[in-house]
């Protein structure tokens, strides 16, 4: 499949325990030497959070197949972290995260654990592809499996630039057989919510669950939802080295700074 | 100060009990309606985490002042949503978050729970700016609170695009007066690590430390890095709304997309 084996760090926000990490290392196997390091408790929706007030454990995980399994007590990116710092002994060539139960596409990306292993990896200078599917109920992983090295070859061949990792999602089960592959640009769809309020049984008191129903707006043409929506499998590069907005730096920063000149 | 009294939620992510979010609210309150929703504890480096797995309590906080101070038991992001649907019986014209103890800058803000209110509050069409203070020792806030409402005010004069927040920091007090005022592009510095493992006094396990050092690498002269080294407050333009990498993907796509037509 690739030219030379490549060194990959396998992670993802559901858990050590979550069948689709189990399956991202089932598709990867018999190409690459491996490393899977994931939280040992589902981390679902902590975007980059990283544990500074609490310390980490690192505890090995017996999957039976092979020792090179690890569990952290903490979030996505302090795996990452850990992996690169405390576990493993040379840098990986690749970070895949996932494979993520539920979408993770439009706006929702800086949500995810999954992206945010990704972001982390990136951010040190380490490649990095983020995996999930549309389903959030009983997700058929398997179906995925042949396409992640697939996917993977190309950014060997095509390298990502620097600071730019790729968000992939499969679409659901539903669609049958994929409609097709596409390299989208990022949705506009994010998760807003519909707080319910209840009360608790003894003491009476209100509280809040969260929700996470998805806000739909308008869809550009090319972007991962709409394609998504219609079978395909989506592959959208989310930058984050940089996120100055340049244009209106550009126009607001005379104006702002001659303000000042006057206050300071 | 402002032309209309403008309608504000403050929130921040060292929790309702911070000194900073009173230093933030005191800038404000003759100038603005406020309401001030703060996590119930320290949140930092929680990123844009929200809380799906676990209720959320509302609770209202006596700060002597005013009544409409209330604090969530989540993350910043969880305070924008439930100011957002459950407190505020009306929409805010702004979100300002702060003022953090410690910088939010350069690539560390994808990190910053401070950032990631402004960041939910642009995701949900409410133009915010973030505040943080470069002292994490004994930071003197007092001197931050003079500009606040300036930068308030040059905002609702020169409004920013949809999907873009203003990330402001304050150089350390030891640099005595503030040199001058900067709108900056984002630095490329980042909190790297350098775990630091050590042994439980009963068990003998090993646990970890993650630390959090910052990975300095060579600035772009125009950076808030380079500006706030200088002793200047800076503000940078972050736009959050679209992540796709452009270049690469008009790149890549075609090559892309017909190596998978061979394989569906």
């Amino acid at each position: 499949m690739f030219k030379k084996r490549p060194h990959i760090l396998i992670t993802n926000d559901d858990g050590i325990r979550a069948k689709g990490i189990r399956h991202l290392w089932n598709s990867l196997k018999d190409y690459a030497d491996i490393t899977v390091v994931g939280p040992s408790n589902e981390q679902s929706a902590v975007s980059l959070s990283i544990t500074l007030r609490n310390p980490l454990v690192i505890e090995r995980v017996d999957w039976g197949v092979t020792d090179d399994i690890w569990s952290v007590s903490g979030t996505p990116a302090d795996c990452v972290k850990l992996a690169l710092h405390a576990i493993l002994k040379r840098r990986p060539d690749f970070v895949v995260s996932g494979i993520n139960r539920g979408a993770n596409s439009g706006r929702n990306v800086l949500y995810s654990g999954t992206v945010a292993a990704a972001i982390e990896s990136v951010m040190q200078g380490i490649p990095a592809i983020a995996f999930s599917v549309r389903d959030y109920v009983d997700p058929d992983f398997s179906r995925a499996e042949k396409y992640v090295p697939l996917i993977l070859k190309h950014v060997i061949d095509h390298p990502l630039p620097s600071g730019t990792l790729l968000n992939v999602n499969f679409p659901e089960k539903d669609f049958g057989e994929y409609k097709g592959f596409k390299m989208a640009q990022q949705g506009l769809e994010y998760w807003s919510e519909d707080p319910s309020c209840r009360s608790h049984p003894a003491e009476g008191n209100s509280y809040y669950w969260l929700g996470s129903q998805v806000k739909q707006v308008e869809e550009r043409e090319d972007s991962d939802i709409t394609w998504l929506r219609r079978g395909f499998i989506t592959a959208v590069p989310i930058h984050i080295k940089d996120l100055t907005d340049q244009n209106h730096l550009d126009t607001a920063k005379s104006h702002f700074e001659s303000c000042f000149i006057k206050e300071l």
